[in-house]
């Protein structure tokens, strides 16, 4: 490379329009100097630079991107075929410039600017805490987690993988848990059509070498989510493993969360989950894990979602780098606790699954899983879905290859997800009906600790949430906050809401249905 | 009382002729020596003796039965218009002698003797621990407690108390937790026909002077329950009060104690039930019921079982006077614990009520209720139902007196009953087959909590018993322990069993339903 490519712009790509990233059109060598692209959306630019050697190791490459006196350093990465590429997130509208830094002379001092524009179609950006134990946009618009579980639903076959995105596109779920390596546990042991490292013929991995066209492939997938405003919520580590991945040196860790965070934090909806069942990882300790968090928060410019999943024993969420818990837990019992002592928003991120296996954690009956949905939410939490029906139960064998929802994607069989949607809808309408507040805050009825309402200081409640679970009063005295509220009947088994005539205020006696899972809910009318 | 009354026998009433008790046939004057009693019946002998004073505080009698080298002391009681009472269960047939011994010279060194006789009529004996965590009758019969709870169905009408024993006499249940006081609490407000203790007609009580009338009424209810094998859990202490007989002075507290163990000790169905919600009673703190174990194990020569019940704070149960546990949670996960920790039977006396009220602890469902009792049964503990409901929500005001099974007894109105009966059954069948093995003990299943067998040492296992609860497997694969075993398909809902075709061993995949609340039972073969 001379002195004049370190000129030479050689593409941005804005995810503004998101096809040039996900159709392949990174063409090479067109000046492109002065793109529009969208806050929130993704500025790329790529350069040429060396190849020999291991340019994923040898290569420092990374930029300073420049807004008015605003510095933020980026790191950039090797995409193979000597293209080296920063890509960047812009956070407002504005004329940004940018300045390449390299230890090889031709990556150096490269600089180029781009506007960054208003556009609705790019989202609400990255998701942040907010309300303490809530969620919110960037933009503060508020997001409340419905999340579900496709573990390794991007190495299953391009035919599956799009019908597991069709589900997902009127499926209720917002956030979804998937793993960036392959897995390999019961019912699922496949080989991967691509591998995250480049791999000799007789299948032994070099861990210094990223494959690029993996990460353009797991890329694709998270821009699909995107485009329904779906989070994935990343899986950067996880012990079930048949290719090393799970056992792989300090330095090939260390230098695999560089890269990954380098490609994919620009991307507005990415949560980082360390691990999953961190614990079952025995080559790594917790210490290994704080060193982990430590490169993520260096690398990531933006700040995403940060936690860890565990399997029996807990990861110390009171860390400063843990943005929220991540629980393998149905104990909701706990939540308030939960929530007093970590001061951060507590995710149920595995409950158990509806489903029909042979274990206990995946044969849960929907009506028990939309409990748990319900109970999570209401304790002032957030739950994830999972689902795993073997849909021919009688023929299932060892070497069978069912295609489970917790782990390929593909059709959902269940009923929850339905159920979820509902609760998801009451949600959602609620957080509009109250600016500012965000989210259901557990409250103290002496007989139901299921009862939940919006209201940032318990001053003056705007809506009042009871789920009777199992329970099933005939009718129940409604001890109501100062003034007069509306009153209606949720059925979240049939997902739907009932008037209940007149106005209430103070003690208020409701004569209910005397089964179980029926839901009331209170709005204030002054 | 002269010197000719000494040796005057007044009455002796053989418990293996109930009606003499429950008839009124206590005439005086009759000598009856050598009358024939039940092992485990009640031999009574009454006296004429001082009536100035205070009888109950200021005469001192007791007697002393001897049967060969064996001498037990067994305190007596004064029962009203001059007569004074000894009772004595015989645990074997003999010929029994006694003296009697007092601070009053007329009923100092009275004598008597009796003898007792096998009966098959009066039961197999008071209940007893057996095997550590389970219990069986004193001649070695198993016993498994499938209790319920009617706190004050002694202090309702006659026609109410009539109703509930019809009713007992053919639900599946064989202890019944009640009260000793009449009760004040929501749902239950009426004054009761008989008092505990003396009242002036304004209503203020003698607490120094116990109500003979009130404990011929309630020995002929416990006599009502032995008729169909019930063991009477009788709660001495509780704190629904509002007559004053959850705060009385410690001498009196002391006083109604020795009496009433004085009274009813010769009872073989009684069980002792120190307090509800002992916690919950503030005048008193857990010494004060340290001390009143004391008294209890002094006062009552025959051993009869005794336990608290707590609200919020546990007694200290592993105090050797505890001799099994009295739970109030549905934390079966925990039963396991409990019973290494205290090496004692684990009953779960409390664990929510089936039934409609606008309380949490009223309001379960069937279903979530007799999964409670079969998740406790298998966790190697014992599970009390209880059952509350309005029949006519809709009418219900304060000042409603509904009849709720749960305080008032009267007719069952849920499913649960019969559910029970089924698992008693189970249970009952699955114990007369295995000799010398009484009760479920929880196996360590990998991924079935809800595994639980008939075996001592967990070396041969002779059932073995899976529930499913809420989870859904459409198949399972069974790891059985070496050998040979029948399968079948139970059905606890239905109360049904169905034989599944095949001799299972090792490890034993067999479809099930797919659906809740299944059960597969094991039987060995060979």
């Amino acid at each position: 490379m001379a002195e004049v490519s370190r000129r030479q712009v050689i593409k941005f790509t804005s995810a503004g329009a998101l096809a040039m990233l996900r159709g392949g059109l990174l063409g090479q060598g067109s000046s492109q100097n002065n793109q529009s692209v969208a806050v929130w959306g993704i500025f790329e630019t790529t350069w040429k630079g060396p190849i020999e050697g291991n340019p994923f190791r040898d290569v420092q490459f990374s930029a300073t991107f420049t807004l008015e006196d605003r510095h933020i350093d980026i790191a950039g990465f090797y995409d193979g075929e000597g293209q080296y590429k920063v890509r960047f997130m812009p956070d407002v509208e504005g004329n940004w410039k940018f300045t390449t830094h390299s230890n090889k002379r031709e990556l150096d001092g490269l600089t180029g600017y781009f506007t960054s524009v208003a556009a609705k179609t790019i989202g609400h950006g990255p998701v942040r805490v907010a309300r303490t134990f809530h969620f919110a946009h960037a933009d503060g618009t508020p997001y409340y987690p419905f999340g579900t579980t496709c573990y390794a639903w991007i190495h299953q076959s391009e035919a599956l993988q799009r019908e597991t995105l069709e589900t997902l596109s009127t499926a209720p779920f917002n956030k979804i848990r998937m793993c960036v390596f392959p897995k390999s546990y019961e019912y699922n042991h496949n080989e991967p059509a691509l591998y995250p490292f480049e791999r000799t013929p007789n299948g032994k991995s070099d861990f210094s070498r990223p494959n690029p066209a993996f990460y353009a492939h797991l890329e694709e997938r998270i821009l699909d989510l995107q485009q329904f405003g779906i989070q994935a919520d990343l899986i950067l580590f996880h012990p079930y493993d048949r290719w090393g991945y799970a056992t792989m040196p300090t330095e090939d860790d260390d230098q695999y969360l560089r890269y990954i965070v380098a490609r994919l934090s620009s991307f507005s909806n990415i949560w980082w989950s360390m691990a999953n069942e961190y614990d079952l990882m025995r080559a790594k300790t917790s210490a290994d894990f704080d060193r982990l968090f430590g490169i993520l928060v260096a690398g990531d410019a933006y700040g995403h979602l940060r936690s860890i999943h565990y399997s029996k024993s807990m990861y110390d969420y009171t860390h400063l780098w843990i943005t929220h818990a991540s629980l393998q837990t149905p104990n909701f019992g706990a939540a308030e606790e939960y929530r007093k002592v970590w001061n951060k928003p507590v995710v149920f991120d595995e409950v158990g699954y509806e489903g029909n296996l042979n274990r206990r954690w995946g044969c849960l009956s929907s009506a028990e899983m939309t409990q748990r949905v319900w109970t999570g939410i209401l304790s002032g939490s957030y739950v994830t879905h999972g689902e795993c029906y073997l849909t021919n139960p009688a023929d299932y064998r060892e070497d069978s290859a069912p295609v489970l929802w917790w782990s390929h994607g593909g059709k959902l069989h269940g009923d929850t997800a339905r159920k979820i949607g509902f609760l998801r809808q009451i949600t959602e309408d609620t957080g509009k009906s109250n600016p500012h507040r965000i989210g259901w805050d557990p409250t103290t009825d002496p007989y139901y600790s299921n009862a939940s309402l919006f209201d940032p200081e318990g001053r003056h409640v705007q809506t009042l949430l009871y789920y009777f679970d199992l329970h099933q009063p005939a009718w129940y005295e409604f001890p109501l906050p100062e003034g007069e509220f509306s009153a209606e009947y949720l059925n979240p088994e049939e997902g739907t809401v009932t008037s209940i005539e007149g106005i209430f205020s103070g003690k208020s006696h409701i004569i209910l249905t005397g089964k179980p899972y029926q839901a009331v809910r209170f709005r204030r009318l002054s």
